[in-house]
C-alpha cells in the first residue's frame, strides 16, 4: 500500500484513454477510476483529490475526506453547477496541448469559411467543377470574443495565416498585437467582424449572448456575402434557436459548432441537417489525458510541498 | 489613341473577373481583351506584350510582333509546351496574393486531415455524435516536395500551427527553420513524412514522381494510422491510378488534390466518389487578377524604361 494520500478519477471520457494514461500517472499513490467497473464499491472517503469532468452523482456524498478538486477541461462551469460541490480549492486544466489543439480547430473552420469548403464539398458530389471567386484571408476580419489564453492563442495563429484578427473581452485589456475592445466597445467590435469566434467561459453574464440580436450588428459588407459564426466555447453562450433563424434567413451566412446547449446534440435538433452549418462533437479542444495527469500531477507536488496551487478558480468570477 | 505598345490579355479565367479588373489596370496603353467577342478579328501584330494562361491556339500565329510573354500563373508548364511559342523571354507571375492563398488551402487540407474531417463529417450526415482520439499537429510531421516561395512559405505557417515541418529540393538547399533533404536524401525524408505535401514545377523529372513507389516509401508509424498525400503543384506530378489504388489498399490514409492529370477532372474519374480523397477544382492558389496586372504592369514599366525583367523563367530548367 502507498502512503501518499489517493485520487479519484471520475472523467466522463474514452475509457481506453483514461485506462491507458492512467498506467503511466500517479505512480506510488492510489488511484480509484471511476470508469472501472471493479471501483462501483470501493471506499472513496479516505481520497484526498478528485480529478473530474462530469463525475457521476455520487461522488460529494462519498468522498468527504477530499482536499483538492482539479476540474478535467479549461471550462469549470461544469463543475461550479455541481450539485452539492463543498467549497474547496477548483484547479482548471491550463494545458499547451488544449490550447493548441483549440487553435487548430478554430483556424481550420475559419479557413472552411474563407475558401468556401462547404461550397465545393456540395459542388464535388455533383462531380461539378466550378472554381469559385475567392477572397483572401487579409480581405477577411475575425472577431474574437473571449481573449484569455485560448482566445490570444488563436488571434496569433489566425494573425499568422494572413487574417486581420480583433478581439473582445468584458476588460477590453490589451492583448499584443490585436486591436482589443472592451464592454462599451461591443457594436464597434462587432461592427467590423466578419467571422465571429467564441472562446468565452459560461457565466451568468455570457449566457445566451450569441443571439439574433447580436449576429444582427455583425458586418455584412463583408467579401463573404454575409457573416460567419464560429462557437467552440460553450453551448449554453449560444441560443441555438437565433443561429438557425439567422442561418435561414441570411443573415449569418454560415456556422461552426464544436458545442452546444443540449450535449450530445438531440437528433431533433435541425442543426444536424443544416449544409451552412459545420459541426464537431464537442472535440475542439479535447483534452490529453496525459498531458491532464502530469498537470495534476505538478499541482498535487506542490500542494504536499507546502507551495500554493496554480490556475486556482476565482469561484465568484465563474471561471 | 495611346502611343505605349498594346498588349494582349489571352487568359482563359472568369471573364467577368478578367474585365472589372482590366477597368483599372494598363491606362494609357491599348488592351486587346480575347474573352471578349469584338475582339475576335482584331489585329494583333502590333501589340508587343501577351498575357496568357491557356490562350486562344491562333494567338502565336497572328501575334507577331511580340516582345515579352507574361505568364498568368506561378507554373509555366502550360506556357512551355505551347505549339509555336516564340523564344521570347518569359515572365512568370510572382506574387504574395498566390503564396498566401497557396498556404491558405495547403494549412486547411492538412488540418482537415489531421482533425479527420471527413469521419466527423460521415458521422454528422448519420447524426452520430462520436468524439474521435486526436493526435496534436506537433505529433504529425508534414514533408514539403518544393520548397521555392510557395513551400517556404506554407512551411513557415504550418509551423506555426504546430506541425512538424520537413522539406525536400533537388538541391537540397538549406531554408531558415526547416530541416531540408535533397536528391540523395529523398528516402530519408519520405520516411519521416505522415503528410506529403507537393508543390514541385512539372518538369521532364517531375512527371510522375508522386507514384505507388514513392507513397510505399512514406512513414506509416505515425499517429494518422498512415500518410496522406496532398498535391498542389501540378496535375501531370502524379499518378493517379497510383493514388486510387494507394486509397484503396490502406497504403495511403487520405488524399487532398487541387491538381489532377487531366482538367477539368472527368466525370468517369473513381477520384470524384472516394470519401478518402478531399478535392478542389485547381483553385488551392487562384490568381487574383488585380495582382497579375499589378505585376505586370510593373514589369513592363521595367523593360520600357531599360531595367531587366525580373521573374524570368530558364526554359531549360523548365520553371
Amino acid at each position: 500500500m502507498t502512503e501518499k494520500p489517493a485520487i479519484i478519477v471520475d472523467l466522463n471520457f474514452h475509457p481506453e484513454q483514461v485506462r491507458e494514461g492512467l498506467r503511466h500517472a500517479f505512480s506510488g499513490r492510489g488511484v480509484i477510476n471511476r470508469l472501472d467497473p471493479a471501483n462501483d464499491g470501493a471506499d472513496l472517503s479516505k481520497a484526498a483529490y478528485a480529478l473530474l469532468w462530469k463525475p457521476k452523482a455520487d461522488l460529494f456524498q462519498r468522498a468527504t475526506g477530499l482536499k483538492v478538486l482539479f476540474s478535467g477541461g479549461a471550462g469549470v462551469d461544469h463543475v461550479l453547477t455541481l450539485p452539492g460541490l463543498p467549497d474547496l480549492p477548483l484547479v482548471r486544466f491550463v494545458d499547451p496541448t488544449l490550447t493548441t489543439r483549440m487553435s487548430e480547430w478554430v483556424v481550420m473552420q475559419c479557413l472552411m469559411h474563407l475558401r468556401q469548403q462547404v461550397a465545393y464539398d456540395r459542388n464535388r458530389r455533383k462531380k461539378i467543377w466550378n472554381p469559385l471567386v475567392q477572397p483572401e484571408a487579409s480581405e477577411i476580419t475575425v472577431g474574437i470574443m473571449g481573449m484569455g489564453v485560448l482566445g490570444s492563442d488563436s488571434a496569433r495563429k489566425l494573425k499568422a495565416i494572413g487574417f486581420n484578427v480583433i478581439g473582445w473581452s468584458k476588460s477590453g485589456k490589451p492583448v499584443d498585437g490585436v486591436e482589443m475592445h472592451g464592454a462599451e466597445s461591443l457594436d464597434a467590435f462587432l461592427a467590423k467582424t466578419d467571422m465571429l469566434v467564441g472562446l468565452l467561459p459560461l457565466t451568468p453574464e455570457t449566457r445566451g449572448i450569441f443571439n439574433g440580436d447580436l449576429f444582427s450588428r455583425l458586418r455584412r459588407s463583408g467579401p463573404l456575402g454575409g457573416p460567419v459564426f464560429i462557437n467552440a466555447g460553450r453551448g449554453g453562450s449560444q441560443v441555438e434557436t437565433d443561429i438557425i433563424a439567422a442561418l435561414n434567413s441570411g443573415r449569418l451566412k454560415g456556422a461552426s459548432l464544436d458545442v452546444f446547449e443540449t450535449e450530445p446534440l438531440p437528433a431533433t435538433s435541425p442543426l444536424w441537417e443544416m449544409d451552412t452549418v459545420m459541426m464537431t462533437p464537442h472535440t475542439a479542444a479535447d483534452s490529453d489525458v496525459s498531458a491532464l495527469f502530469a498537470h495534476v500531477e505538478r499541482q498535487i507536488e506542490r500542494y504536499e510541498s507546502g507551495q500554493p496551487l496554480q490556475h486556482l478558480v476565482e469561484r465568484g468570477a465563474g471561471y
